[in-house]
């Protein structure tokens, strides 16, 4: 993965394109959620039709040199990708909105990643439990041992897909705007405003039992 | 758009689906970056090689029952969409973590749109340049006033795309976790942890001339 592929290669603003897993794996775990695109055929298309794309956001976790995704047995995307059909899974982490002194060079800061292949059904047990703790423990770390195991039947309730890391690629954008050399001059304030994700005051559940504390690994995830 | 069609009916938990205009406008109009799918014949699969899809990240606008998006005339997605081949743009806002006494219960507060269809490009300058202003309001309203407007090649090299609105659906989780009954009891922390974009202290660009002050409609975005 230190080479992009013809698919992944980064082809406007190649600068801003990473291939190495240092890269794109730091950006995948400073992430939770993930847009998993995929493409079903049309059935009311004139033959042949052209596949109508769909995006799915969903929860991820990697290990290693894959990532795990999860979800309903019954969802159409996760029957689709466990299907062996080709999917784009793709993260956005938005840093800062970069603001130009004109609205061309407009842009945002941000570090993305896209991996493209084919996924394939978690079916064994205990990489299936494991590939859930993977998932839970990227969103709350902490989380994952505190909490009730799933029952048998919730696991088959379940599906999880593994997509290898073998085809991906980051792109990242960082730092001030980039004007046109004449348009510094004009008398506009110019920089970038910032941009994160903040966790606010942890809501106890209406039915919470009185007297459950808050522990320390959720105490830490907020803000409020 | 208040009856859902076969594509964007909400299948799983379908009390979470919606399709009135006014709760998908108010989410699209909450969000500033959508992801946009779509989907390219591979060259190398066996006949018929199955669409390999792509997810990319972009902002967009709305105006009235349609949905702007631009990028590079060069950008794949781009010129893809532009060719008349259906997309899926999907806009996810992340309200909260919920965080049930079972894994299996975990789950997201969020609001979600997915809007299917074709897209068409805007060409004329006019229009272009009111859609522009259209995505630009969305990010940071009050900017596109205060800056250089767009010279023509620039005008040239950015494609803008409309999307109808007329298929679309929204998605919406809120509340407390559900958990089984018999879990309830269980000596386990129930909630929900608040999730928010927020905006930092705003950071001037190196290169701007001294004595430009911030104006009110950036000083307000910011929470620094």
């Amino acid at each position: 993965m230190t080479q992009p592929t013809p698919r992944t290669r980064v082809a406007r603003i190649p600068d801003r394109g990473h291939y190495d897993a240092a890269t794109i794996y730091a950006i995948l775990d400073a992430a939770h959620l993930c847009h998993v695109g995929f493409a079903l055929p049309q059935e009311d298309g004139a033959p042949p039709p052209p596949p109508q794309p769909f995006v799915t956001p969903t929860l991820f976790g990697r290990d290693g040199d894959q990532v795990y995704f999860h979800g309903s047995a019954a969802s159409r995307m996760l029957r689709h990708a466990a299907g062996g059909f080709p999917v784009c899974l793709e993260v956005t982490i938005e840093d800062a909105i970069v603001l130009a002194r004109s609205a061309f060079h407009h842009s945002m800061n941000y570090r993305s990643v896209v991996v493209l292949g084919t996924a394939e059904l978690v079916t064994e047990t205990a990489q299936k439990l494991r590939a859930l703790e993977i998932i839970a423990e990227n969103v709350v770390p902490g989380r994952w041992a505190d909490v009730r195991a799933p029952y048998e039947q919730e696991l088959k309730a379940t599906s999880v897909l593994r997509l290898p890391l073998n085809e991906a690629s980051a792109k990242i954008r960082t730092g001030p705007p980039k004007d046109e050399e004449e348009d510094y001059s004009l008398p506009i304030w110019a920089g970038i405003l910032p941009l994160r994700q903040t966790a606010g005051e942890l809501q106890p559940d209406p039915r919470l039992t009185p007297g459950i504390e808050i522990p320390e690994y959720l105490r830490k995830l907020s803000i409020g």
